[in-house]
Parts: structure tokens; sequence; C-alpha cells
């Protein structure tokens, strides 16, 4: 007697949605990832792996970029590529030094497309004060890629006082924003060919780690920080609160939206609170510390538009809530499936 | 007057080839990357960037795999990942310590043979004493890419007393190989489908750190360590050529090559020294301590056909010649154009 074979469910192929950021990308991690990697670093599941090296703490942190298209309004994906791992060093709090720079290129790409996009991570890491170490390219069949892709894996170093973690995030805690939201998601989205609506808003790449600084040094009582790419500031903020197993509650009034974003997302039927950032940070900061480096953020480009946009309660662990301008509360959700694939 | 567009040439457009390891990738090399990334540390070329940290010297090296199939005899992508970037680390003479992970997906890919690769890289780090402490996943649509590409970023100690570097290889020294060459290259070939021969030629993908640590034990005099994986022997030993300023001469006979391998080449009309190898090594030794490092390699399972296959001549600076059976001498060239895509 045979037994009769199931149909395959969605879960046993991998999905756009397992590269989100959001619900899948979670599960995706915790049910292949996490068991069988036994690392008690990577367990703790930061945006960087925090090791002793020479009794040193050294950051150690990578990022695969597949964006599309290449180039896009704000940057491209040379530059997007030094941004986005100097950004996950600066979260734990380190001073970025070392990139290595991985290729996986699609045969027929135009040399000229790739002299460019060299170019651009050149620029980015110069501007930046880190330096490209060391790098690999790797070629693949034409249609078993798309142009190219990029890894960059990245070394900083955690200066001694510094000490950002979940773990610190305390009941009355601050949450500060650094700035407008969404514009990466809606830039990247307008220069897809596919999507007829036109808008000038420019992707924020950045690199945040002289923002963090600025920070560090004012004040002691940040307890930590997280850049919220793909999926938002809603799934940042949901895994904020999953790992410090405290609620935080947003205010929607206070969350900077650019006017373009927010029609875009309307038209488009986002929540602005799912797109992806990629010059933004979110800071939890002790209550007496909020105001000082609420300062310190506003004297930074890159930070003048900061906010404080809610707070962290011990009501509701796990969960986030929006208090919407109408003095009801709804839950906020981390991203479900992937609105928009590839961003980063 | 409008000007005669030319026709683009092969050069304008990336090719197979460029991923080759040989030629091609070295004019890539020069051409786009060292023509923006500055790096004194990016310009030594060695297969590690070596960076101080703390007072330590730490090694950090990067890799991306795109093997195909993902499966194959004597291992798949996933152990062969972290091998690979062990064995970078190794050649510096570095402890591989910490391990970044960095997957870009293919949509539709089998959940169950990412966790396969999972399980593999997990049992091949575990086996080999170093962790995996960070990790990445992209999802890239149905077409865009080809199962499962994975990126491994390494990061190793240099002991103290270990300064390997090709600038210390003199005129007499021995260049001595770990053991059969082109096993890597003609097991995968021979897994590919459209391949008609058969063999039972086994992957020789293994960690090397092991071998290397008791050959740096034996004696002080070894000057260099390069992994011939893809180009081969014959790329190897030529950018050794080239960045010594040195010849080397190498003896046929002396190398050593499974009987299938040779057949295999035979029929297919590779030569060997170009055939890629995952776990074999070159050193270059002091001729005083060749015996000492020699029978050290012999000791150990992953050396145990470990040959003295070459010298060090100050004749022909940059360039690799082979003494053949019949006592004469031909020049051994990198490989141009890519025979086998996909090798690693």
């Amino acid at each position: 007697m045979t037994s009769c074979p199931l149909p395959l469910t969605t879960k046993d192929r991998i999905l756009l949605g397992h590269g989100s950021g959001g619900k899948l990308s979670a599960e995706l991690l915790r049910d292949v990832f996490l068991r069988v990697f036994h690392s008690p670093v990577l367990g703790r599941l930061d945006d960087q792996a925090v090791l002793e090296i020479g009794g040193e703490r050294v950051a150690f942190t990578t990022d695969s970029f597949v964006v599309k298209p290449l180039f896009f309004r704000g940057g491209d994906i040379g530059s997007l590529a030094v941004h986005g791992t100097i950004n996950d060093l600066a979260m734990g709090g380190a001073e970025p030094l070392y990139l290595s720079a991985g290729f996986i290129l699609e045969e027929g790409l135009s040399t000229e497309v790739l002299a460019r996009v060299a170019d651009s991570m050149a620029l980015a890491a110069e501007a930046a004060g880190v330096e490209i170490v060391t790098g690999d390219t790797k070629v693949v069949e034409k249609g078993k890629g798309d142009g190219l892709f990029i890894n960059t894996t990245g070394i900083g170093r955690i200066p001694a006082h510094v000490n950002l973690s979940a773990m610190n995030v305390r009941p009355g805690d601050c949450v500060l924003l650094s700035g407008f939201i969404g514009d990466h998601g809606i830039a990247i989205l307008s220069e897809r060919e596919s999507i007829g609506f036109e808008t000038t808003v420019t992707s924020d790449s950045a690199p945040l780690h002289a923002l963090v600084r600025d920070m560090l040094r004012a004040a002691a009582g940040i307890r930590m920080m997280r850049d919220p790419t793909r999926g938002g500031v809603a799934s940042t903020t949901n895994e904020i609160a999953e790992k410090a197993r405290v609620g935080i509650e947003l205010v929607e009034t206070a969350i900077p939206v650019r006017e373009d974003v927010r029609a875009a997302c309307e038209l488009l039927g986002f929540d602005a609170l799912h797109v992806a950032n990629e010059g933004k940070l979110i800071a939890i900061v002790a209550p007496e510390d909020a105001d000082a480096v609420l300062a310190a953020m506003r004297a930074h480009p890159l930070g003048a538009n900061a906010a404080m946009v809610g707070s962290i309660t011990d009501r509701h662990p796990g969960m986030v809530t929006l208090k919407t301008p109408f003095g009801t509360s709804r839950i906020v959700e981390m991203l479900a499936g992937d609105q928009l694939p590839r961003i980063c």
C-alpha cells in the first residue's frame, strides 16, 4: 500500500516573501538556520555579531544586495552595499573600519555598468572613511543571475564604553526615529518599469555611523539602535518588542512621512510603516536622556528631521501598537508576505 | 558628421571566463576594481587581507560560491563554502575563527534542499572548529538566480611568529604540493548532466588549516602558501611567479595526478594543471626546511600524497615552466577563457 503524496505546501518552497525582512524571513531563520547553527553569538540575532579579538570588541556583519534596478534616484547597488553594511555595524555602536566585496556577475553584463558600480562603491567607502580590503568575483551563465549581486561584509570596532542591546530596554524608555520614513522603498518602486506612477522621491541611502557617533557622545542612556530597512519601521519595532519582551506604543502623528511618500502609499495601498529605509535609525533611549539625544540627532544632517515617536511599555510585551489621530489604537504587524521584492 | 559606431568587443561584456580565476579574472580585477579601490591592503592581492585589530593581526577574506550542481561527490555548496573560506584564511597562516554566511535564494527553491545545505555548512564548520556567527538571506525571482548562491566571509587570527608573503620567496626555494591535483574539477564535471563520462573521482574539498598548522610547527622556512582553486596549479603558480618576480620550474613527473583524473583530462582535452582543487595547497619553502615541511605534510591525512614538485629560479621572472618526461621544457600558462564555469 502506498500513501497518497500530499501536494507541496508553499512552506516547502522558497517564496519572495522569505526575503522580505518580515514574518516569513523570521520563520526561515528560525526553522532552517537556527535549527543547525548553534552559535550563541548568532543566536542573539543582532544586526551584527560581537566578537572578542585581541582584547577589543569587534562587530562583524554581512549583507547581500540584489536591488533592482541597479541604479535609482539617490544611489545604486554599489553605494547601497557600502551604506547597508556600515549601518549594520553602526547599529551596534561600532566604528566601521573594513569591508569585503563579493560580486556575482551575470554573463553579458556590461563592463561599463560594473565599472560605474565599482566607482560608486569606492566613492561611498571613501566618503564614509572605510576601506574595501578584500574581494571576490564569480560569473554565472546568462539567465542564471540578474546583472549583478554584491555581498559586503564588514568589520568595526566597538568603543569600550558602548554597550547597545535589546536587553537594556526598560518600560518608560523613549523611541526616537531619525527622520522621514519610506523614501527608499518608494524611490525604488517608482523606478520599476511596470509601476505607472511618477514621483521625485529619492532614496535615503546614507551611512549612519557619524550620526551614531554624535548620539553616543550626547548621552549614555542609549539602550539600543536598529535601522528599519526591509520590512520598515513596523517590522523593526516588532523585532525590538519581541527581543526586549516589552510593548512599544507608537504615535502616528509623530512619525515623519513626506507628503509624496504618503500619497504614493495611498495610491498603492501600502502602509508607510512597512516601506524600507536605508538611511534611518530607531533608537531606544532612557527618558532622562531622550532630549539630549534628540538634539544631537537634529544637529546632524542625517537626523535633521528626527522625532520622538513612541515609548516602551510593560503592557502587551512583544506587541507594537499605533495611536491614531482619532485617539484609537491599532496593532502594528510585521510585514507579511513581500510587498516589494528586491528593495536592497 | 557622425562617427561609425564600432561593434562591442567581448571586453565590453562580462564573459564566463571573467570568473575562471585565470587571465580574464586578472584583467577584470586590474581594469575595473583596482582602478577605483585604492586600499594598500587590497593592492597586495593576497587571498586574504591582513588587518591590525587590538594589537592582533587579523586575516579577513571573502568568497562567493555558485557551484553547479549544488550537491556533488565529496561535498556540496555548503561544505565547499565553509572549506573555501577557511582555506583562504589558512593560506595566510591564520587560525580560522569566525564565518559569516550570506544566502541568495531563487524563488521556488526547495526548502528541504536549503535545509540540507545549511546542515552541511553547520557540520563542516563544527568539524573545522569555526563558528558561523552572522548571516543574511535574500530572495530573487524565479529565473533571476540559480537555486542558491552562498557568500562566506571569514576572520582568522595570525600567530605572532607567522609571516607568509610572496615577498619572502627566493631563488633556490622549493615548491611543495600537498597531494593529487584536479579531483574537484573532474568530480564537478562528471556530475554535469550534459557531460557523458562516468568516473568515481571525488571532490577533494577539505579544510586545510590543521595541515597548515602542522607545517608551520615543523619549520620556520615556509615563505608563502596558496590553494590552487579556480584556474588550477597553473594559474596559482603563475600568480606566485608574477607577485614574487621569480621563475618557477615544475617537474611534470613529480606532480601527483590520479589515473582517473589523467584519463578524464585526456578525454576532454584538459590540462590537469588547469583543473580546480578545493583541498590542496602549494607551499614555497626554504631549501633547508623542505624535507621537514614535506614530512609534516605527509604525516597529516590531507597531505599524505604531498610531493616536492619544483623549484624557484631567478631565470625568467614571472614565468612558470614545466620539465616534461622527455627532458624538454614547456611554458605553463594561466588558464585563458573558462574551461569549466561555476566550479566553486
